[in-house]
Parts: C-alpha cells; sequence; structure tokens
C-alpha cells in the first residue's frame, strides 16, 4: 500500500502549492491536545515509534504519482511532489511519559510541504495511541498493584490495526499479557487464552469439557465456569483440578453476573476444598468505573480480561487533538479561530517534579527544578538513536510516571485539570503576535 | 502479516483441542447485537465483504506453525493445525440493509475448529463496520436530501485502518466524498479537500492565501474564511472568486463559531456580493446530533464535513454483538449465563416490509409478506457470486431501506428499540432447551 497516500487531500493541495511556488522555508508544527476529556487528568504519550517508522520511510514515486494524476493534480505539480521525502526535524516526548493540555507531543520542523503533508499520519496516530494507552494506565492504576491485567479486546476493536494498537499501548501502561495472537508476536508480549463458552457447549457436559481441555494443556487450564450454572461450574472446576493434579496451574474465570458476589462465592468454594492456590480471573464489560469498586470492596480477583471498553476508549473515544503551525520562515504565527487561538513559536515543555510544567519556547534555560520533556528523535528526516526494545522502555518509564502523578492529576471521575503555566518569554510572544494580527 | 493469527488465543486453544480429539462435527455461530445503543433503532449491515475475502484466504503453514509452536502448543497440537483452511459455509445479511437487534448479521456452519476459529476476526469486522456505517447513516438522514456530506475523520479514526473502514462504510450510508486520499484510492471514492488554515498563516495575509490557491486549483477553490476573522475572511474570499471569474466553482469553508449564525452572515454577503452560486460547506465537531439543529433551522448550508465524532461513533463507539454457537454435531445449544441466554438453532430473518421482523429457523416457510434477509455467501468456503462493484451495490440497498424505514427507528435520541418476534417453532425449541438444560 503506498502510505504516502494515508493523507487527507488538503494536505496534498498545499504541499503541491507549496512547492511549484518554491515556498521552501522551514515550517514548525506543534502536535498538542487543546483540552482533555472532563474525565482525564493526565495523559500517556504513546505513538511517536511508529510515527518515525513511516517519516523515515515515506517517499512519492510513480504509483503515488500516477493515483494523484488521477485526482487531477497538473503536470508541473506532479513535478513538484516527485521524489519528496521527509528531511525534517521531530522532537517529541518519549512514549510512557505524562503529557498534559497543550503541552506538545511532538514538533515538526521540515519545509513547509513536508511539515505539513504529515499531519494527518501524526494526528491518526498519535491521538489513537496516546488516548488508548492513558485509558489503559488509568485500568492498571485503579486495580492497583496486585491484581493482573489483560487485554482482552480485539474482538471489538475499531478494525485490526486498532486491536494492535491498543494491545501495545496496554503493554507500555503496564498490562501483563493479550489475547491478540499477532500482536503478541508482532510486539512481543505475552498471549493469554483458555476458553470459551462454546467449547463447554460442544461437549456432552461441562466437566466432560473442563477435563479435555485440562488434558490438552495441562500447564495453562483455566476453566469458564458460568455457562450454565456457576456454583455447579466451580464444582466441576474443583473436580478436575483435583483429579488431574492440576492445584499449582489452574484458575476460574468468570464472565457474568455481579462479580463482587460472584467471586466470594467461587472463593470460598475453592478455599472449601482445599484450592487455596486456584486463581481467580473475571471479564465482561469491565473498565476503570469497574475496576475501581471491585478492588476498594476487597473482591478476591487474582486476574482481569479488560476488553471492548478499553480498547474503544468507550468513554472518551477521542482525544482534542491539533497540529498547528507557529512558525513559518523565521516568523512566528498563530490562528485567531473562535475557541482555537495558538500559541506561536517551536516549544519546550519543562516538566517540574510535581508537575507543575511551565510551557515555553524551545531555546530557553529551564526554569529552575524542571527538565525539557521534548527530545530530538529526527534530524534531517534520519532516526537519532535506535532503541533496541522501545516497548519495554515506555513500559518502565509509565511505570515510573505513574508512581510519582500526584493524586489530584490520578482521579477516575474529576481529576484537577491543569496545563502549564506560560514562560514569560512565550507569553510575550504570543500577546504581541496576537495583538498585531487582531490589528490587521 | 500471517493473517490466520489475528484472532484471541483461545480460539487456537480451541481448535487445536477439536483437531487432536477428531471432533470434526458441523457447528453453526450466530453473529449478532444483542442489544442496541439507546440511540439506535437500526443498523446497517456493513463489513461482510472483507470477511469473505479473508475466510477464502485463511491458512495455516509454516510462519504460523511457528509462532504457535513459540507460544507452547505441542507437537500433535501443530499436526492438527497444520494446513487448516476454512471449508464452510457462511449466511449473512447484505450489505447495507437494515438488521434489528437479535437478527443475525451472519451465521457460519463448518467443522467447529474452523468455526470457533474465525470468531474474532468477524466480530472486529463486523461490529466495527456496522457501527460506523450505522452511524453514517443517521448523519445521512438528518442532513435530508440537499446537503452534500463529505468524510473527514481520518485523523481522529481509532488506527489508520479504522479511517478506511469508516470512509468505505460513509459511502454506502451515502456520502459524497471523503478526504482519505488512500481510501478513495482503494475504494473507488470521490477525494475532496482544499486547505488548511496554516495554509493561510502561510501567506503574508489571507488575500494573497486565497489568491495563491485559486490560481493552482482554479477548478476546487474553498476558501477557508475562518483562521483570523470570518467577516474579512469572506470579503477576501469574494475579492478572490470575482478577480479570478470562479464565480461557478468556489465555494467558502467555515470550521469555528455558532455555525447557523456564521453561515447566514457569510451567505447575506455572499449573495450581496451577486455570488448566489457560491457554496458554503461547514465542518468542526459534527454529527446526527449537531445537524439535525443547523437543517431544522434551515441555515444555508450546502455541504457538511463530517469528521471524528462519525468515524469514532463517539456516542456509541461499541455494539453488543456476540457469536454465539447454537446448534453442533445436528443438536441445538444454547448458553444460560446471567443476562446473556442465547437461542438455539441456525435460523433466518424473516423481514417485514413495516420492519416487524420475525427470527426463525432457516428451513421454515417464510410467513406471510416477508421475506428472508440472510443468503448464502460462503459455500464450501468459496463465495458464491461477484460482485463487479459491491459498495455501490451497498449504497443502493442503503438508501432503498432508510427511504422506507418507519419515523419510530429513524428518531434520533430515543428511537423504537425493535426485536423481532419469534417463529412459534423457534420459540418452542428454545423454551424446551433451555428447560432441559436447567434441569440437568
Amino acid at each position: 500500500m503506498p502510505t504516502s497516500l494515508r493523507t487527507d487531500l488538503y494536505e496534498l493541495n498545499m504541499a503541491a502549492s507549496y512547492r511549484t511556488r518554491g515556498m521552501d522555508g522551514l515550517a514548525t508544527f506543534s502536535l498538542f491536545v487543546r483540552q482533555l476529556p472532563a474525565s482525564r487528568g493526565f495523559l500517556i504519550a504513546s505513538g511517536i515509534e511508529e510515527c518515525l517508522d513511516w517519516l523515515e520511510d515515506l517517499h512519492f514515486g510513480a504509483e503515488e504519482l500516477a493515483t494523484l494524476e488521477g485526482l487531477g493534480f497538473n503536470e508541473s505539480q506532479l513535478a513538484a511532489l516527485d521524489g519528496l521525502e521527509f528531511t525534517g526535524d521531530v522532537w517529541g516526548v518519549p512514549e510512557g511519559r505524562v503529557v498534559l493540555a497543550n503541552e506538545p507531543l511532538v514538533e515538526v520542523t521540515a519545509p513547509i510541504a513536508e511539515a505539513q503533508l504529515v499531519e494527518t499520519m501524526l494526528l491518526n496516530e498519535l491521538t489513537f495511541q496516546t488516548n488508548v494507552t492513558t485509558k489503559a494506565a488509568r485500568c492498571r492504576l485503579a486495580a492497583g498493584s496486585e491484581i493482573g491485567l489483560v487485554e482482552f479486546g480485539m474482538r471489538r476493536a475499531q478494525s485490526i490495526d486498532a486491536a494492535m494498537l491498543a494491545a501495545r499501548g496496554s503493554a507500555i501502561a503496564g498490562f501483563s499479557a493479550t489475547s491478540n495472537v499477532e500482536a503478541a508476536r508482532i510486539y512481543g508480549l505475552v498471549a493469554a487464552g483458555t476458553m470459551a463458552h462454546s467449547y463447554i457447549e460442544a461437549f456432552e457436559d461441562e466437566r466432560a469439557a473442563f477435563d479435555a481441555f485440562a488434558e490438552d494443556f495441562p500447564g495453562r487450564s483455566t476453566f469458564l465456569v458460568d455457562t450454565y450454572d456457576q456454583g455447579r461450574g466451580v464444582e466441576h472446576a474443583i473436580s478436575v483440578i483435583k483429579a488431574r493434579g492440576l492445584e499449582e496451574h489452574a484458575a476460574i474465570r468468570i464472565d457474568s453476573g455481579d462479580l463482587a458476589v460472584v467471586t466470594r462465592q467461587a472463593r470460598a468454594a475453592l478455599d472449601a476444598a482445599g484450592l487455596t492456590g486456584v486463581r481467580i480471573m473475571v471479564s465482561g464489560a469491565l473498565d476503570e468505573y469497574q475496576i475501581a469498586p471491585l478492588v476498594a470492596g476487597g473482591a478476591p480477583i487474582d486476574a482481569m480480561g479488560i476488553g471492548t471498553r478499553l480498547v474503544t476508549i468507550a468513554d472518551a473515544p477521542y482525544l482534542d487533538s491539533a497540529y498547528k503551525l507557529v512558525e513559518f520562515d523565521g516568523r512566528p504565527v498563530a490562528k485567531l479561530s473562535e475557541g482555537k487561538v495558538t500559541l506561536p513559536g517551536a516549544k519546550q515543555v519543562f516538566r517540574a517534579a510535581d508537575f507543575h510544567d511551565t510551557l515555553g519556547l524551545r531555546g530557553e534555560a529551564p526554569p529552575a527544578g524542571t527538565t525539557p520533556l521534548l527530545e530530538p528523535m529526527l534530524v534531517g528526516g534520519r532516526r537519532q538513536a535506535f532503541s533496541v526494545n522501545p516497548l519495554e522502555q515506555a513500559a518502565a518509564r509509565c511505570a515510573h510516571e505513574l508512581a510519582h502523578l500526584p493524586a489530584a492529576l490520578r482521579e477516575l471521575e474529576a481529576p484537577e485539570q491543569r496545563t502549564p503555566q506560560l514562560s514569560s518569554t512565550l507569553a510575550d510572544l504570543a500577546e504581541e503576535l496576537h495583538h498585531r494580527l487582531r490589528a490587521r
């Protein structure tokens, strides 16, 4: 698939116009989230690695140009796009780090045609991956440190691609496994899964199904106990676990009912049978809002499968992300559209230990006690450093960030919505430019 | 990418178990939506074409088996999966047709291992595509017959794949174009798009930007007028349109502000300048809930760009879809899990002209005045008929369905939520089986 055409037509219009006109000045675009969903106090940066791969590969050859000719681009426009590659610089926030509203996730500096062309793809990748990784991080926080989380959402994700990226984002956020075999293969994750209700229905009775499965997969027998009647399902599981000596490896899974109640019933039955080491997994319409009360209530749950609501980010399916021109040909620019005023200039986020960040211009000295958040990732269109295992590093960063996040930002329902304060240099520049544009 | 691994691990567990045990009886699974989101009175079937392609291609070769070996499958399990293909039958609802809760979108009959393996992929494809096509159809209904709709959501879709499928679904629902160049190429759609705010900012002033664009794209000049001040933006557009004689082809686009108000202001200015043929396009956080009042209020809008809320199905990002075993080895089956009881047997939907459908068994004679909705699509793993242009046919079906849909089902906010009545044969079978399972 010619990936350079994965863009909106207007990007190609503008790129063609710039290049035929000889407008090759450097432009800086800033990609940020204007406002977080009301339930979000933070975001976890995610998606930049795929973007870097794509930017390094971007090119316009015969196949792309043929398509553009069919769309009505004329000869000089096609000639102007022929051979286009991405030759610019990208500063970005490393995956796994916390980002707040108005803090750039990525800044792109390149000849304006190139910098413009990549808008659609960068927004697509960074918006969804940051959003789903953030949702997974909220689930991870809600579950506390004792409960294992498994990503289960492939069947309801908004496309197969989305399923892959949701598995990846969940791994960054601290999930221990995914049900998605292809994602496990691509990203080096742990694949997990056992049986569906249909497996039990395919046998003469439930115990026969459990016994067959235990025979076939003795090392990973998790028995789904709620196909017909959960109480009897647990009895059948106990009987098979004992008969086959699976006390060390077995678990049960419950996928329906009031999980706070039914997990206690199941735990009591298992314990009464002496199976205190057999673990309980739950699944079914779970996300942070269901996880938190289950954990607070002390439900005896060892692991959770988190699916649909996570991978579709059901409570906030998109972010208000934007990719805005902030500098062109050496001059700062801004727009004044109602409700969408932008801040000029290439920027840096100065991260404070307490997350009271400062947003400034890239060249500024960091305020005392802060460190710069954005790092140079591509220079002249090429990567600055290759990580052997970017996913593992991102997961480590995310775990560190979550451990240090202020309680007010971690709240599930109505967290503090913090924006960085502006450095005086940036504030002055913005005020002066907005004033000048309004006076035109 | 080995597409056969695009599945949940548990599907592979079950398939391996069935095949090593010689359980090769025919199973029928039914894929349906248990309950529609509260705001939905109907669904538009979509996604089956991709599923058929994938089912025909499904195979397990060396690459797949190597991955499975790494996951712990033993030698006899690998041997049992080696060479697996999909050899079964698929009945499905043609794309573009209306479907209600509990009405199967697809039924699969195949040796149980094959029928089980394809669950994850079928659910993924049919859930998202049906959901996004339905959302697009609601936008189409809300916009009435006069306003052109353009799909604009690529940047915020949940992955690039999702963006492609959203463009396709929108075309089925009656959108006239998409901003997504690659989707236009793949699916033969009309690509549309003009300029971003950044284009205006890259020039010395707005009029210079409009003039440059008009010079470069005289046949498709849509001027984005709200970068700095909409009133002056419209004046600049008028000035360029007149200077370059673009009265026939030009349009303006407004992306911010109260669209009911600002479109009237723009229309008045254009008309006063004698440019009654210049069209007005709007965009910005639109879906059916914003479209309906704009239309009802008579806002002078000729076209709308519909993006984020459509492609992420922001008000209902997933459907409660299920893929359930209903028959195995000649016997009907069901599960009794709390809130998730299933109906046994291979089924047919008997569609009534007034959408008071009947759900029955596949072999039943259609009740008077009804026609069967599901059609055989694969027999023995192969397509029964190839359509030269399935997308165009689906769009024609959808237009016909929407034109005949009862008002109660079309309501945007609180439509009637109808389920098909059960045929007496199906009702009797279900009652008998549920009773027998409970008595076990």
